[in-house]
């Protein structure tokens, strides 16, 4: 039974068993070469309409794990801007229609995987994925979201599988979803697609904390508690996941930089005390000494580099399941 | 027998049988891997001195398919701009001269494939393909261009394909070229070699048609008539080309935007209607709702996805060729 | 036995026998594709922090004729600005730390190879090579120079090599590296490495000359003697090695531009009668009518051509060594 839905890859909805498609990401890591036939004659476009290291490099290496032809384009910089507005009369800087460009790739690729961040601007068109949404409309074949305007399930399958690996007692651990400072107003991406993803596998207790106003859309939050006092939010804690975010009420604002939200090694200790400390995630790049500090990055309490790593095998597990349709 | 003439695929004239090299992509298209031994071991260089889409993914397609392996170089972006006078001092922006670059190309690569655009301001160095004449002199290895200053020959071809395995009756088609507005200064290239392929293949009955001060060189479009009233040419056609081009004669520039222009349903009606109105080609990317309304790109009559679509096969044809030699 | 002393390719004191690895690079060229089996299933991560063009593509053909996935990423365009200094509280316009980065490129990849220019405005950093050094420290998996702040071993490789495959005389060549004109403050890497190389493989009388002020760090000129009048070091030499660089001691600064610098065939004159003039040797990109004469460069005495060819084989060499750890 394939553990997608249906042929796109753009959310934790699209995924019919969480669990199980993180346990073959698991087994690819163990045997990365076992498919290698799977992907034969087949060809994988990764367009990049922003920029990307882990997430282009694990996909193409991903791809090339399944014997598969990976071509990387980055629509700015190799190509032109697109226009994603329908009836648009464009006769500004968008070069290209995404109704023109889309069936095309279509045409070259037996599979699409796509990044495209949010304007942080337009509120409606961002949260109804107005750009992923066109690609998958028009562009008649498998999509898969490399991060779109705000989700990047890629990583948050990554954390499943990471939290997965690294927990071995018998019960449920405690996961904390923290904000954290930064300099510029940065998506919710990561942070939404993390609650999902967490919710929707509900092996794990979830709890996210944020200074007030920095409210995440519920959509992605769903019953999870909202604690504002980061230390209650912190106590206990198995694995801490640090990322910014800008506002989603009043759209892509920062209201302060907040730097007592810093998690530092004093704060960790009101975490899981028997384990030494909670785990630290981060889906990376992370601002040093601004979101997360030497301290903790550099001591053993830090599996960001061991979490990266795994980007390979969430994108070789739906890759695959693709391939299989 | 070699359905090229020489070493070089720049030209409608460097092809010995258009009509041959056409039903052989057409024949890729039927069978994409059946010469995916043909390449092995063996190297193309693409090399981008400008943006491209369809033609940088469809020449890399066309590549794997037939076993070679495809290196891409954006010349400006990841190296650096090159110098194309002779005897230049070399003290200003440019770093390394063509002299010395396609020799070394010549090294690396079995094939090389060139796209260049042309500078709109020097009409004598780009009618002349300084450019592309400057890496065929000094690189000693076979070279296609991927749309040189003034020709798009692997785009022409792929028209011709396309019209072949579109037009089903026992006479010549109409075609009709017709100019459309833009809001910037373009190329003559695809224009010029649209009316070029048309004139040399002699399966169609061709005509131009663009307002006064557009012509374009008489080298080109041949014996094609010239017609200025666009509701005139358009009668009967069974095939419409939509293409924007900046002046020929005095250089480079926009006389008008004329947006009565712009090909619309009410004007479609004028074509061959036994058919339900001609077929709408373009070589895109195309400015929906100022070169081409959104009615006529998403109606039946638009093939312009099946045309780039036909890319890879035009390419693979051309690369098949440029092989065997 | 290994080649290299260790995991890592940056300078010439990396190497167990020069002369042993030029002979395999020139066995390469004789048999490219003879280990093509020795990198399946191996990937390489080329990474570049600034331009390329030759190393760009010489590298992943060789890694292609070992069997080797080489995946190409352009840090600052496709990515974003790393951060090298430890300790950085990164509010500025770094986005991620080396110290992040690295061991994730140790987990993607078998072999990393990286492109990293000096400042020209730290000496001391630069010369420390603290960027290429955090690469290495950090992602623990064998790390090849593609030119780093002080050194490029890979162009040194070839030029050994090509030397050693054009003289054919049973006596020691004389070579030259003299200082050229430029427009602009270029580093003293490609000078530094071939003094280092020369001195090291011991296989060649090696004289340096440039106007004063142009000394190099002595750390890679060693006991080289070192002429400031440019005629009386040409005098019979074998082999002239052009190169521009900037100063070194009063650091990254141009002192004058002193045209009479330049090489000419006037000059070509003072060198190796018997053989018709010394053979002029150039990493490239070349400055035409700067650095050096269109003359020069078109006459025979120019092995510029052979010796980027050679790039190839020199990569090869290295790569193959690194696989066989």
């Amino acid at each position: 039974m394939s553990l997608l839905k249906g042929n796109t890859f753009i959310s934790a909805l699209d995924v019919t068993d969480i669990n199980a498609l993180a346990a073959k990401a698991l087994a690819y890591k163990a045997n990365p070469l076992t498919d290698k036939k799977l992907g034969e004659g087949k060809r994988i476009g990764c367009l990049f309409l922003n920029p990307s290291m882990r997430t282009r490099l694990s996909t193409q290496i991903a791809a090339q794990n399944l014997g598969m032809e990976a071509i990387v384009f980055n629509v700015g910089n190799e190509g032109w801007q697109l226009e994603f507005e329908e009836e648009a009369i464009m006769s500004g800087t968008t070069v290209e229609h995404v109704k023109d460009a889309a069936p095309i790739f279509g045409k070259y690729f037996d599979i699409l995987a796509i990044r495209t961040f949010p304007s942080l601007v337009n509120k409606e068109d961002d949260y109804s994925e107005l750009y992923i949404n066109q690609f998958i409309k028009y562009a008649g074949l498998p999509v898969v979201s490399l991060e779109s305007a705000t989700l990047h399930p890629l990583q948050s399958l990554t954390d499943v599988i990471t939290i997965k690996e690294t927990f071995k007692e018998q019960r449920k651990p405690k996961v904390v979803l923290t904000w954290a400072p930064h300099v510029k107003p940065l998506p919710q991406c990561v942070a939404n697609s993390f609650a999902q993803w967490m919710t929707e596998w509900g092996e794990v207790d979830f709890v996210v904390t944020h200074p007030e106003d920095y409210e995440l859309d519920q959509k992605f939050t769903g019953n999870a508690p909202i604690v504002y006092d980061q230390d209650e939010a912190l106590k206990d804690a198995d694995y801490v996941y640090v990322k910014n975010w800008s506002t989603y009420n009043d759209y892509g604002k920062i209201y302060s930089n907040e730097p007592e939200w810093m998690l530092t090694q004093e704060k960790l200790k009101l975490t899981n005390p028997a384990n030494g400390g909670a785990k630290v995630m981060h889906c990376l790049p992370v601002r040093r000494n601004v979101e997360l500090s030497d301290e903790i990055l550099d001591s053993p309490n830090s599996i960001v580099t061991q979490e990266a790593g795994n980007r390979v095998w969430a994108a070789q597990a739906v890759l695959s399941e693709l391939l299989k349709k």
